[in-house]
């Protein structure tokens, strides 16, 4: 069992702070920042401080516990505005990611039922709700990563687009926590990482965690997949979720509905890597995902310099959705979903959300 | 007819010195690189000062005439090795675009050919060669903008990627051109220009001339394209080629397969917009044309910053290759070539390569 646990916290609460690796400056600069009430959590998930769905989600736990900490001398009635008030923000700091309300809507359910208990036994349960979320999530992607292993084969070359790793989650990841677990495994694996641009979480995050992991891997401009795919020299592209819709449709980042059209003529395995918490069972497919459009600046400027005129419009969505159609399994916590999709989505729905 | 001249020159000779506009600057800085001598031709070709398929020919047409007159005092025997000299390394400088070894052998054969004149002859015939690939260049690109914008139709909108205007040719561009020569025809069309990672020729070039010309445009990372096609926002998809195999297959800029295939799944027309001389006819197919793979730093530094781990491999292909069945026309200063594509370009390298 090769040894691949990370050497930093991408997510911790401590002394009623929430201490965020900074992921804007990474790799050059491992540096935290600390977030001691509820707006400034908002604005480390707008500002990608943070980011990565399951981790936008702990996040936001901490975020609605802040608030209530900063709120807990107020009268029920005014606590109760401010709340949902915290909630509103919290929840817009992200379009895209179902976790994000999904965690939040945790939060407000605890708060909600402990209310007659009182304030104090409503701040105990909050914080060990965001914790339970935080380890849970950890939890969840150990699970993950052993079902996706067995997708792996001992010498795969294995394509991965965006971050999904410890840093993307409250720790050990996704999609790259099942490439992860596969290395740990002992399988000799090779790992090309999309470069992913705007934002370059590809070459900035998972090539820095791959390189800590001692995984062999290589970096690559989002463009090269197309011919590597095409000329057999990937045995599958494995990469996250940040919504997953009830006929199995998954949005992600931006450049991933591409790779599954490639995948798809070439014949390449095509999964995505979700925890159930992922799944957004209210809506029925990918159409109805809002795609979050970011600023032009994350595409017209790198490192504060310009690189394109002032004058040039630019669209920038940071996600796309990818057809069930084009995707070969969803891995899960509670093991790999295959078509038809729509059918045993609703089967997970039923053993394992509706019992929890 | 709307003015979409250019006010600045990609390649111009004066006082026996070739200037070139430094392409690794723009936008944010216009200055010119003067070259003085062959070596100083073969680093700007080689760095990118210069780029682009036709460019590159008409630079080294100039590079292969520095290097007469600096050797036009040397005896015949020693002249002739110093100019053998002199085309293996301008030759070596970019090993994918055919241009450049088209216009060093034309160069070549004007030299062998005028030898018994004199060398005051051959340094004559030498610059009025250079000169007249240069003017060729602009008059051809002309041409295959009035044959290319008939397939653009007048509220199109269309998406192009790297650059193939003004900047990669001696003037007006290929397929920039045909979009330009649309514009000016007053058809009111609307450009998606990618970026073109690594080196951002979409952003930093085509953007540049797209905003110069008044044409209404938008720039996008090169993953949003393929939602953008698939969602039926594209009419058309209009790029360059550096090389062309005799049965149509085309490679160009790395990202031109993915759009290729994206295209042929939705539907969309994609073009390919090269002159005669980006055809290689020795050629069969694709598969034979070498794939240029650049410097890591072109993917891990931003101007000048790091932005990926330096102990991360990369793999940095600057072109790939199209199949010519997902090609939809190839269009030429002789008109657009359909498929077959194979029958189609034999008939063009009989009555137009052979009997000129």
């Amino acid at each position: 069992m090769r040894d691949v646990s990370e050497p930093f916290t991408t997510i911790r609460f401590e002394d009623d702070e929430l201490v965020l690796i900074d992921q804007r400056v990474l790799p050059t600069e491992v540096s935290y920042v600390h977030c001691s009430d509820y707006t400034q959590v908002e604005f480390a998930i707008r500002d990608m401080i943070v980011r990565g769905a399951p981790a936008i989600g702990a996040t936001a736990a901490y975020g609605y516990y802040l608030a209530a900490l900063e709120f807990a001398q107020l009268e029920e009635s005014e606590f109760e505005q401010k709340m949902q008030e915290a909630f509103k923000v919290l929840d817009a700091s992200r379009p895209t990611a179902v976790n994000l309300r999904w965690a939040l809507e945790r939060m407000d359910s605890v708060r909600k039922t402990h209310t007659p208990e009182g304030r104090e036994a409503v701040l105990t349960v909050l914080k060990r709700e965001a914790d339970t979320i935080t380890a849970e999530d950890i939890e969840i992607n150990r699970a993950i990563g052993r079902h996706g292993s067995e997708v792996i084969a001992s010498k795969a070359t294995i394509l991965t687009h965006c971050n999904t790793g410890a840093l993307a989650t409250a720790g050990w990841g996704t999609a790259l926590g099942v490439i992860k677990q596969a290395y740990a495994d002992g399988k000799d694996i090779f790992v090309y990482a999309d470069e992913t641009r705007p934002r370059l979480q590809g070459a900035r995050l998972t090539s820095w965690e791959l390189v800590q992991s001692g995984i062999p891997s290589c970096l690559i401009p989002d463009s090269a997949a197309a011919t590597l795919i095409r000329d057999g020299k990937i045995d599958c592209v494995i990469l996250g979720g940040d919504r997953v819709a009830a006929n199995g449709d998954v949005c992600n980042k931006i450049g991933t509905f591409m790779l599954s059209v490639i995948c798809k003529m070439y014949g390449v395995p095509f999964y995505s890597v979700v925890p159930i918490s992922t799944i957004d069972f209210s809506i029925a497919s990918g159409e109805q995902i809002p795609i979050e459009e970011r600023d032009a600046s994350e595409v017209n400027t790198i490192a504060g310099n310009l690189i394109a005129p002032q004058k040039m419009a630019v669209y920038n969505p940071a996600f796309d959705v990818t057809p069930h159609q084009n995707i070969t399994g969803i891995i899960t916590e509670v093991g790999i979903i295959r078509p038809p999709f729509k059918e045993n989505i609703e089967r997970i729905r039923k053993s394992h959300v509706e019992n929890c």
